[in-house]
């Protein structure tokens, strides 16, 4: 086909835009979004092998999904919730679209009081997860912002920030035209150093996903400290807090004097009591925490996200609620530790045996992940070809949370301990 | 305070610019909205005066909130689904995000096919509501698609609109730059007519929230010719499909040939089923829709609205699933009925109730809403705050819909049968 040039092609520019004007026109951003989402496309990996060997038994320890069910104590505040919706005299219709009182009122005194940390009841906005709530935040945030994702990392921060629009297309490194990305590796500990150009908002994950690593109060000071100098907002992700088992380790950036005015929290319910397929986390906004209007001048976001909160949001479903309520009862919470032990096991055994075979392994002390170097010149994703086809075994190749992470793997602690056992002696024998 | 002028204030200005650039921006549309949204400003009133008489009796009619409990059907389905989150065996974490299929077949089934309107399953996307899928879908269009709103309709469709950034401020007459109303009004049916200027995207609401009218299938095929037309995408929020009484209305914007090719549509569970605390809903993109990239080429919003349903959400809560698909079952679908039989007869006798007091009135057959003229000079709050304070009745003020809600009024037929009784009988005595 021949190419239209000259007064053509400007003939035809000029009326594609004077047509454009008058259609319905897509977010071209979710175009410059690399072809799938790292978990579905696992899943379809899985899918594929799975439906042409029938026969073979796949251990799961890829997505990081809790298999163990929920704790008695949670399944009989669900049941009463369930039954409350059923009298005409306990009947819930709309809730308040920031959660009911009585849950926002359990994780203050447990969360936050107990730990002698200042948040109020009314700084809690439940939500019905923490991968809807730390894409949905950006929402709060003009256009303009300069935003700063550790790498690797939980994929959602990247993909959602190109989505906003925020960024321009993908380099040849991996990287996203726009975005800043802080670059996290073995020396380092995993941990982000600070950006070298400023920014204006900062994923920070802790413990973190995928490297199983966790920062200390001074390593969070510093990164209060640069927000509070750059009127900069950290974007805290502590949704595996609970498995935090050293007690030198912050399980909250509000742990750190300041982050009042320049931190927001996320967390979730999905890990810490087995909630990934009955929905409950919350976000924490602190009312000291302001950004910038067009004037130049603070406006707190607490109001912002408030009012999207009531206007997009609906509220999480009462019995949810009431099940997520529970976790924080004197049973609920023995119950729950007794499964974060288990898994915690799962990483010890993972982790002794990874060692054992040479291993440079990181992750599965305070965080449910373990996080390995490949043997010298095998990738992540031909390690999780080689995992899947001659082991059966399924885990998260590092690079797909990120160009830093090629050449790691992630198994997550997840699973069920004699699938543990079982993954282990088979990758033994397939000697990878 | 001296104001800045000259080259101080020029100063000032590229000063505060340099610096802008360094600090979080906040999404400076949020602050373009008005004070409060509709519902939690109603809450506030009611909360006030409940407050300061709080030994009144108030009736509330105004939230559309619906108060007969979840039919046993659901509730056995909704019990059976947590028990099985407390069980090894049957447990279940991440469900697909769009989800399960159970569900989506069973809607499938006796939404569509039932009906002869062709959708497949995998067309169906659950969700945890409406109101978080009709603001949400807005991030799959482009940030310059002209949007037309009805006025008055349910105000989550402006205020979404205005928090994306698509229009400039409110004016005068109580209308956003940059949106394109489409009034509606008595001599029309309150059903809109046509715009006069092109528009990419429409939001059309039936039956009607507020007005409780509906629209035939003639007067939605022109809104589908007009979208075919004019590359147009219509979105199309079906919300009180179940109270649809006569049977020449349809219940689908499907139902209407080519709509596969222009529409998306919303339902839900809410007001179908008694769901509003429950949570569930669902959005249904055919393949056939499309929107135009930057080169003019046509591209499916199905793939983009998977790409942001698998991103940004996580499916909603399995319990809930299983209990929305119960409303399909045959016990459930005799059981759901009598509830919204119970509501219309509500409704029918607040309609029988206000023609004899000599209004003008709208709505009530096949939807959940009657609507009515206030007297002459009567604005819509102060009729609320008249109602509110001498009969101790909780309506909504139809302004608080739009512009041309102005002078109407709006009972929701969501009530025990008892209270509308008793709330007929304290409205004639203070004679509005």
């Amino acid at each position: 086909m021949k190419q239209k040039s000259g007064w053509k092609a400007g003939f035809h520019s000029l009326y594609l835009s004077v047509q454009m004007s008058h259609m319905a026109k897509l977010n071209s951003s979710y175009l410059k979004l690399q072809s799938g989402y790292l978990f579905p496309e696992i899943g379809r990996r899985v899918r594929e092998y799975v439906k042409a060997n029938p026969d073979k038994d796949v251990i799961r320890m890829g997505i990081g999904d809790v298999t163990r069910p929920l704790v008695p104590s949670v399944i009989k505040a669900f049941h009463a919730g369930v039954s409350e919706m059923g009298e005409i005299s306990t009947f819930k219709g709309y809730g308040p679209e920031q959660g009911y009182d009585f849950l926002r009122e359990a994780i203050c005194e447990n969360d936050y009081r107990a730990r002698n940390i200042h948040i109020d009841p009314d700084e809690i906005f439940i939500s019905d997860g923490s991968k809807c709530d730390t894409g949905n935040i950006q929402e709060i945030f003009g256009p303009d912002n300069k935003i700063a994702i550790p790498d690797p990392v939980y994929p959602v921060y990247v993909d959602t920030t190109v989505m906003s629009g925020r960024t321009g297309t993908i380099k040849e490194n991996g990287y996203f035209e726009g975005i800043v990305y802080l670059p996290c590796n073995e020396q380092g500990g995993f941990i982000p150093g600070l950006p070298e150009e400023k920014v204006d908002i900062i994923y920070l994950c802790f413990p973190n996903n995928p490297t199983g690593t966790t920062a200390t109060k001074e390593q969070l000071r510093k990164w209060v400290e640069y927000a509070i100098e750059n009127n900069s907002i950290i974007l805290f992700d502590a949704a595996y807090e609970a498995y935090i088992r050293e007690s030198h380790i912050p399980h909250s950036i509000f742990e750190i004097e300041g982050a009042r005015k320049v931190a927001i929290e996320f967390r979730s319910f999905s890990k810490k009591a087995g909630f990934t397929g009955t929905r409950c986390a919350f976000t924490v906004i602190p009312k000291e925490l302001s950004a910038f209007n067009e004037k130049g001048d603070r406006f707190p976001l607490h109001s912002l996200w408030y009012r999207r909160h009531t206007t997009k949001f609906n509220g999480v479903s009462y019995p949810v609620q009431k099940a997520a309520a529970a976790v924080y009862s004197d049973e609920g919470k023995k119950e729950v530790l007794e499964v974060i032990d288990y898994y915690m096991e799962n990483a010890a055994i993972l982790r002794k045996s990874l060692i054992e075979s040479g291993f440079n392994v990181f992750g599965g002390i305070n965080a449910p992940y373990v996080w390995f170097k490949t043997r010298t010149g095998i990738k992540s994703w031909e390690l999780f070809d080689i995992l899947l086809n001659e082991a059966n075994v399924v885990g998260t190749p590092g690079s797909g949370f990120g160009p830093s992470g090629e050449g790691y793997f992630r198994f997550s602690a997840f699973a069920d301990r004699e699938h543990v056992v079982e993954a282990i002696r088979r990758i033994r024998k397939v000697r990878i």
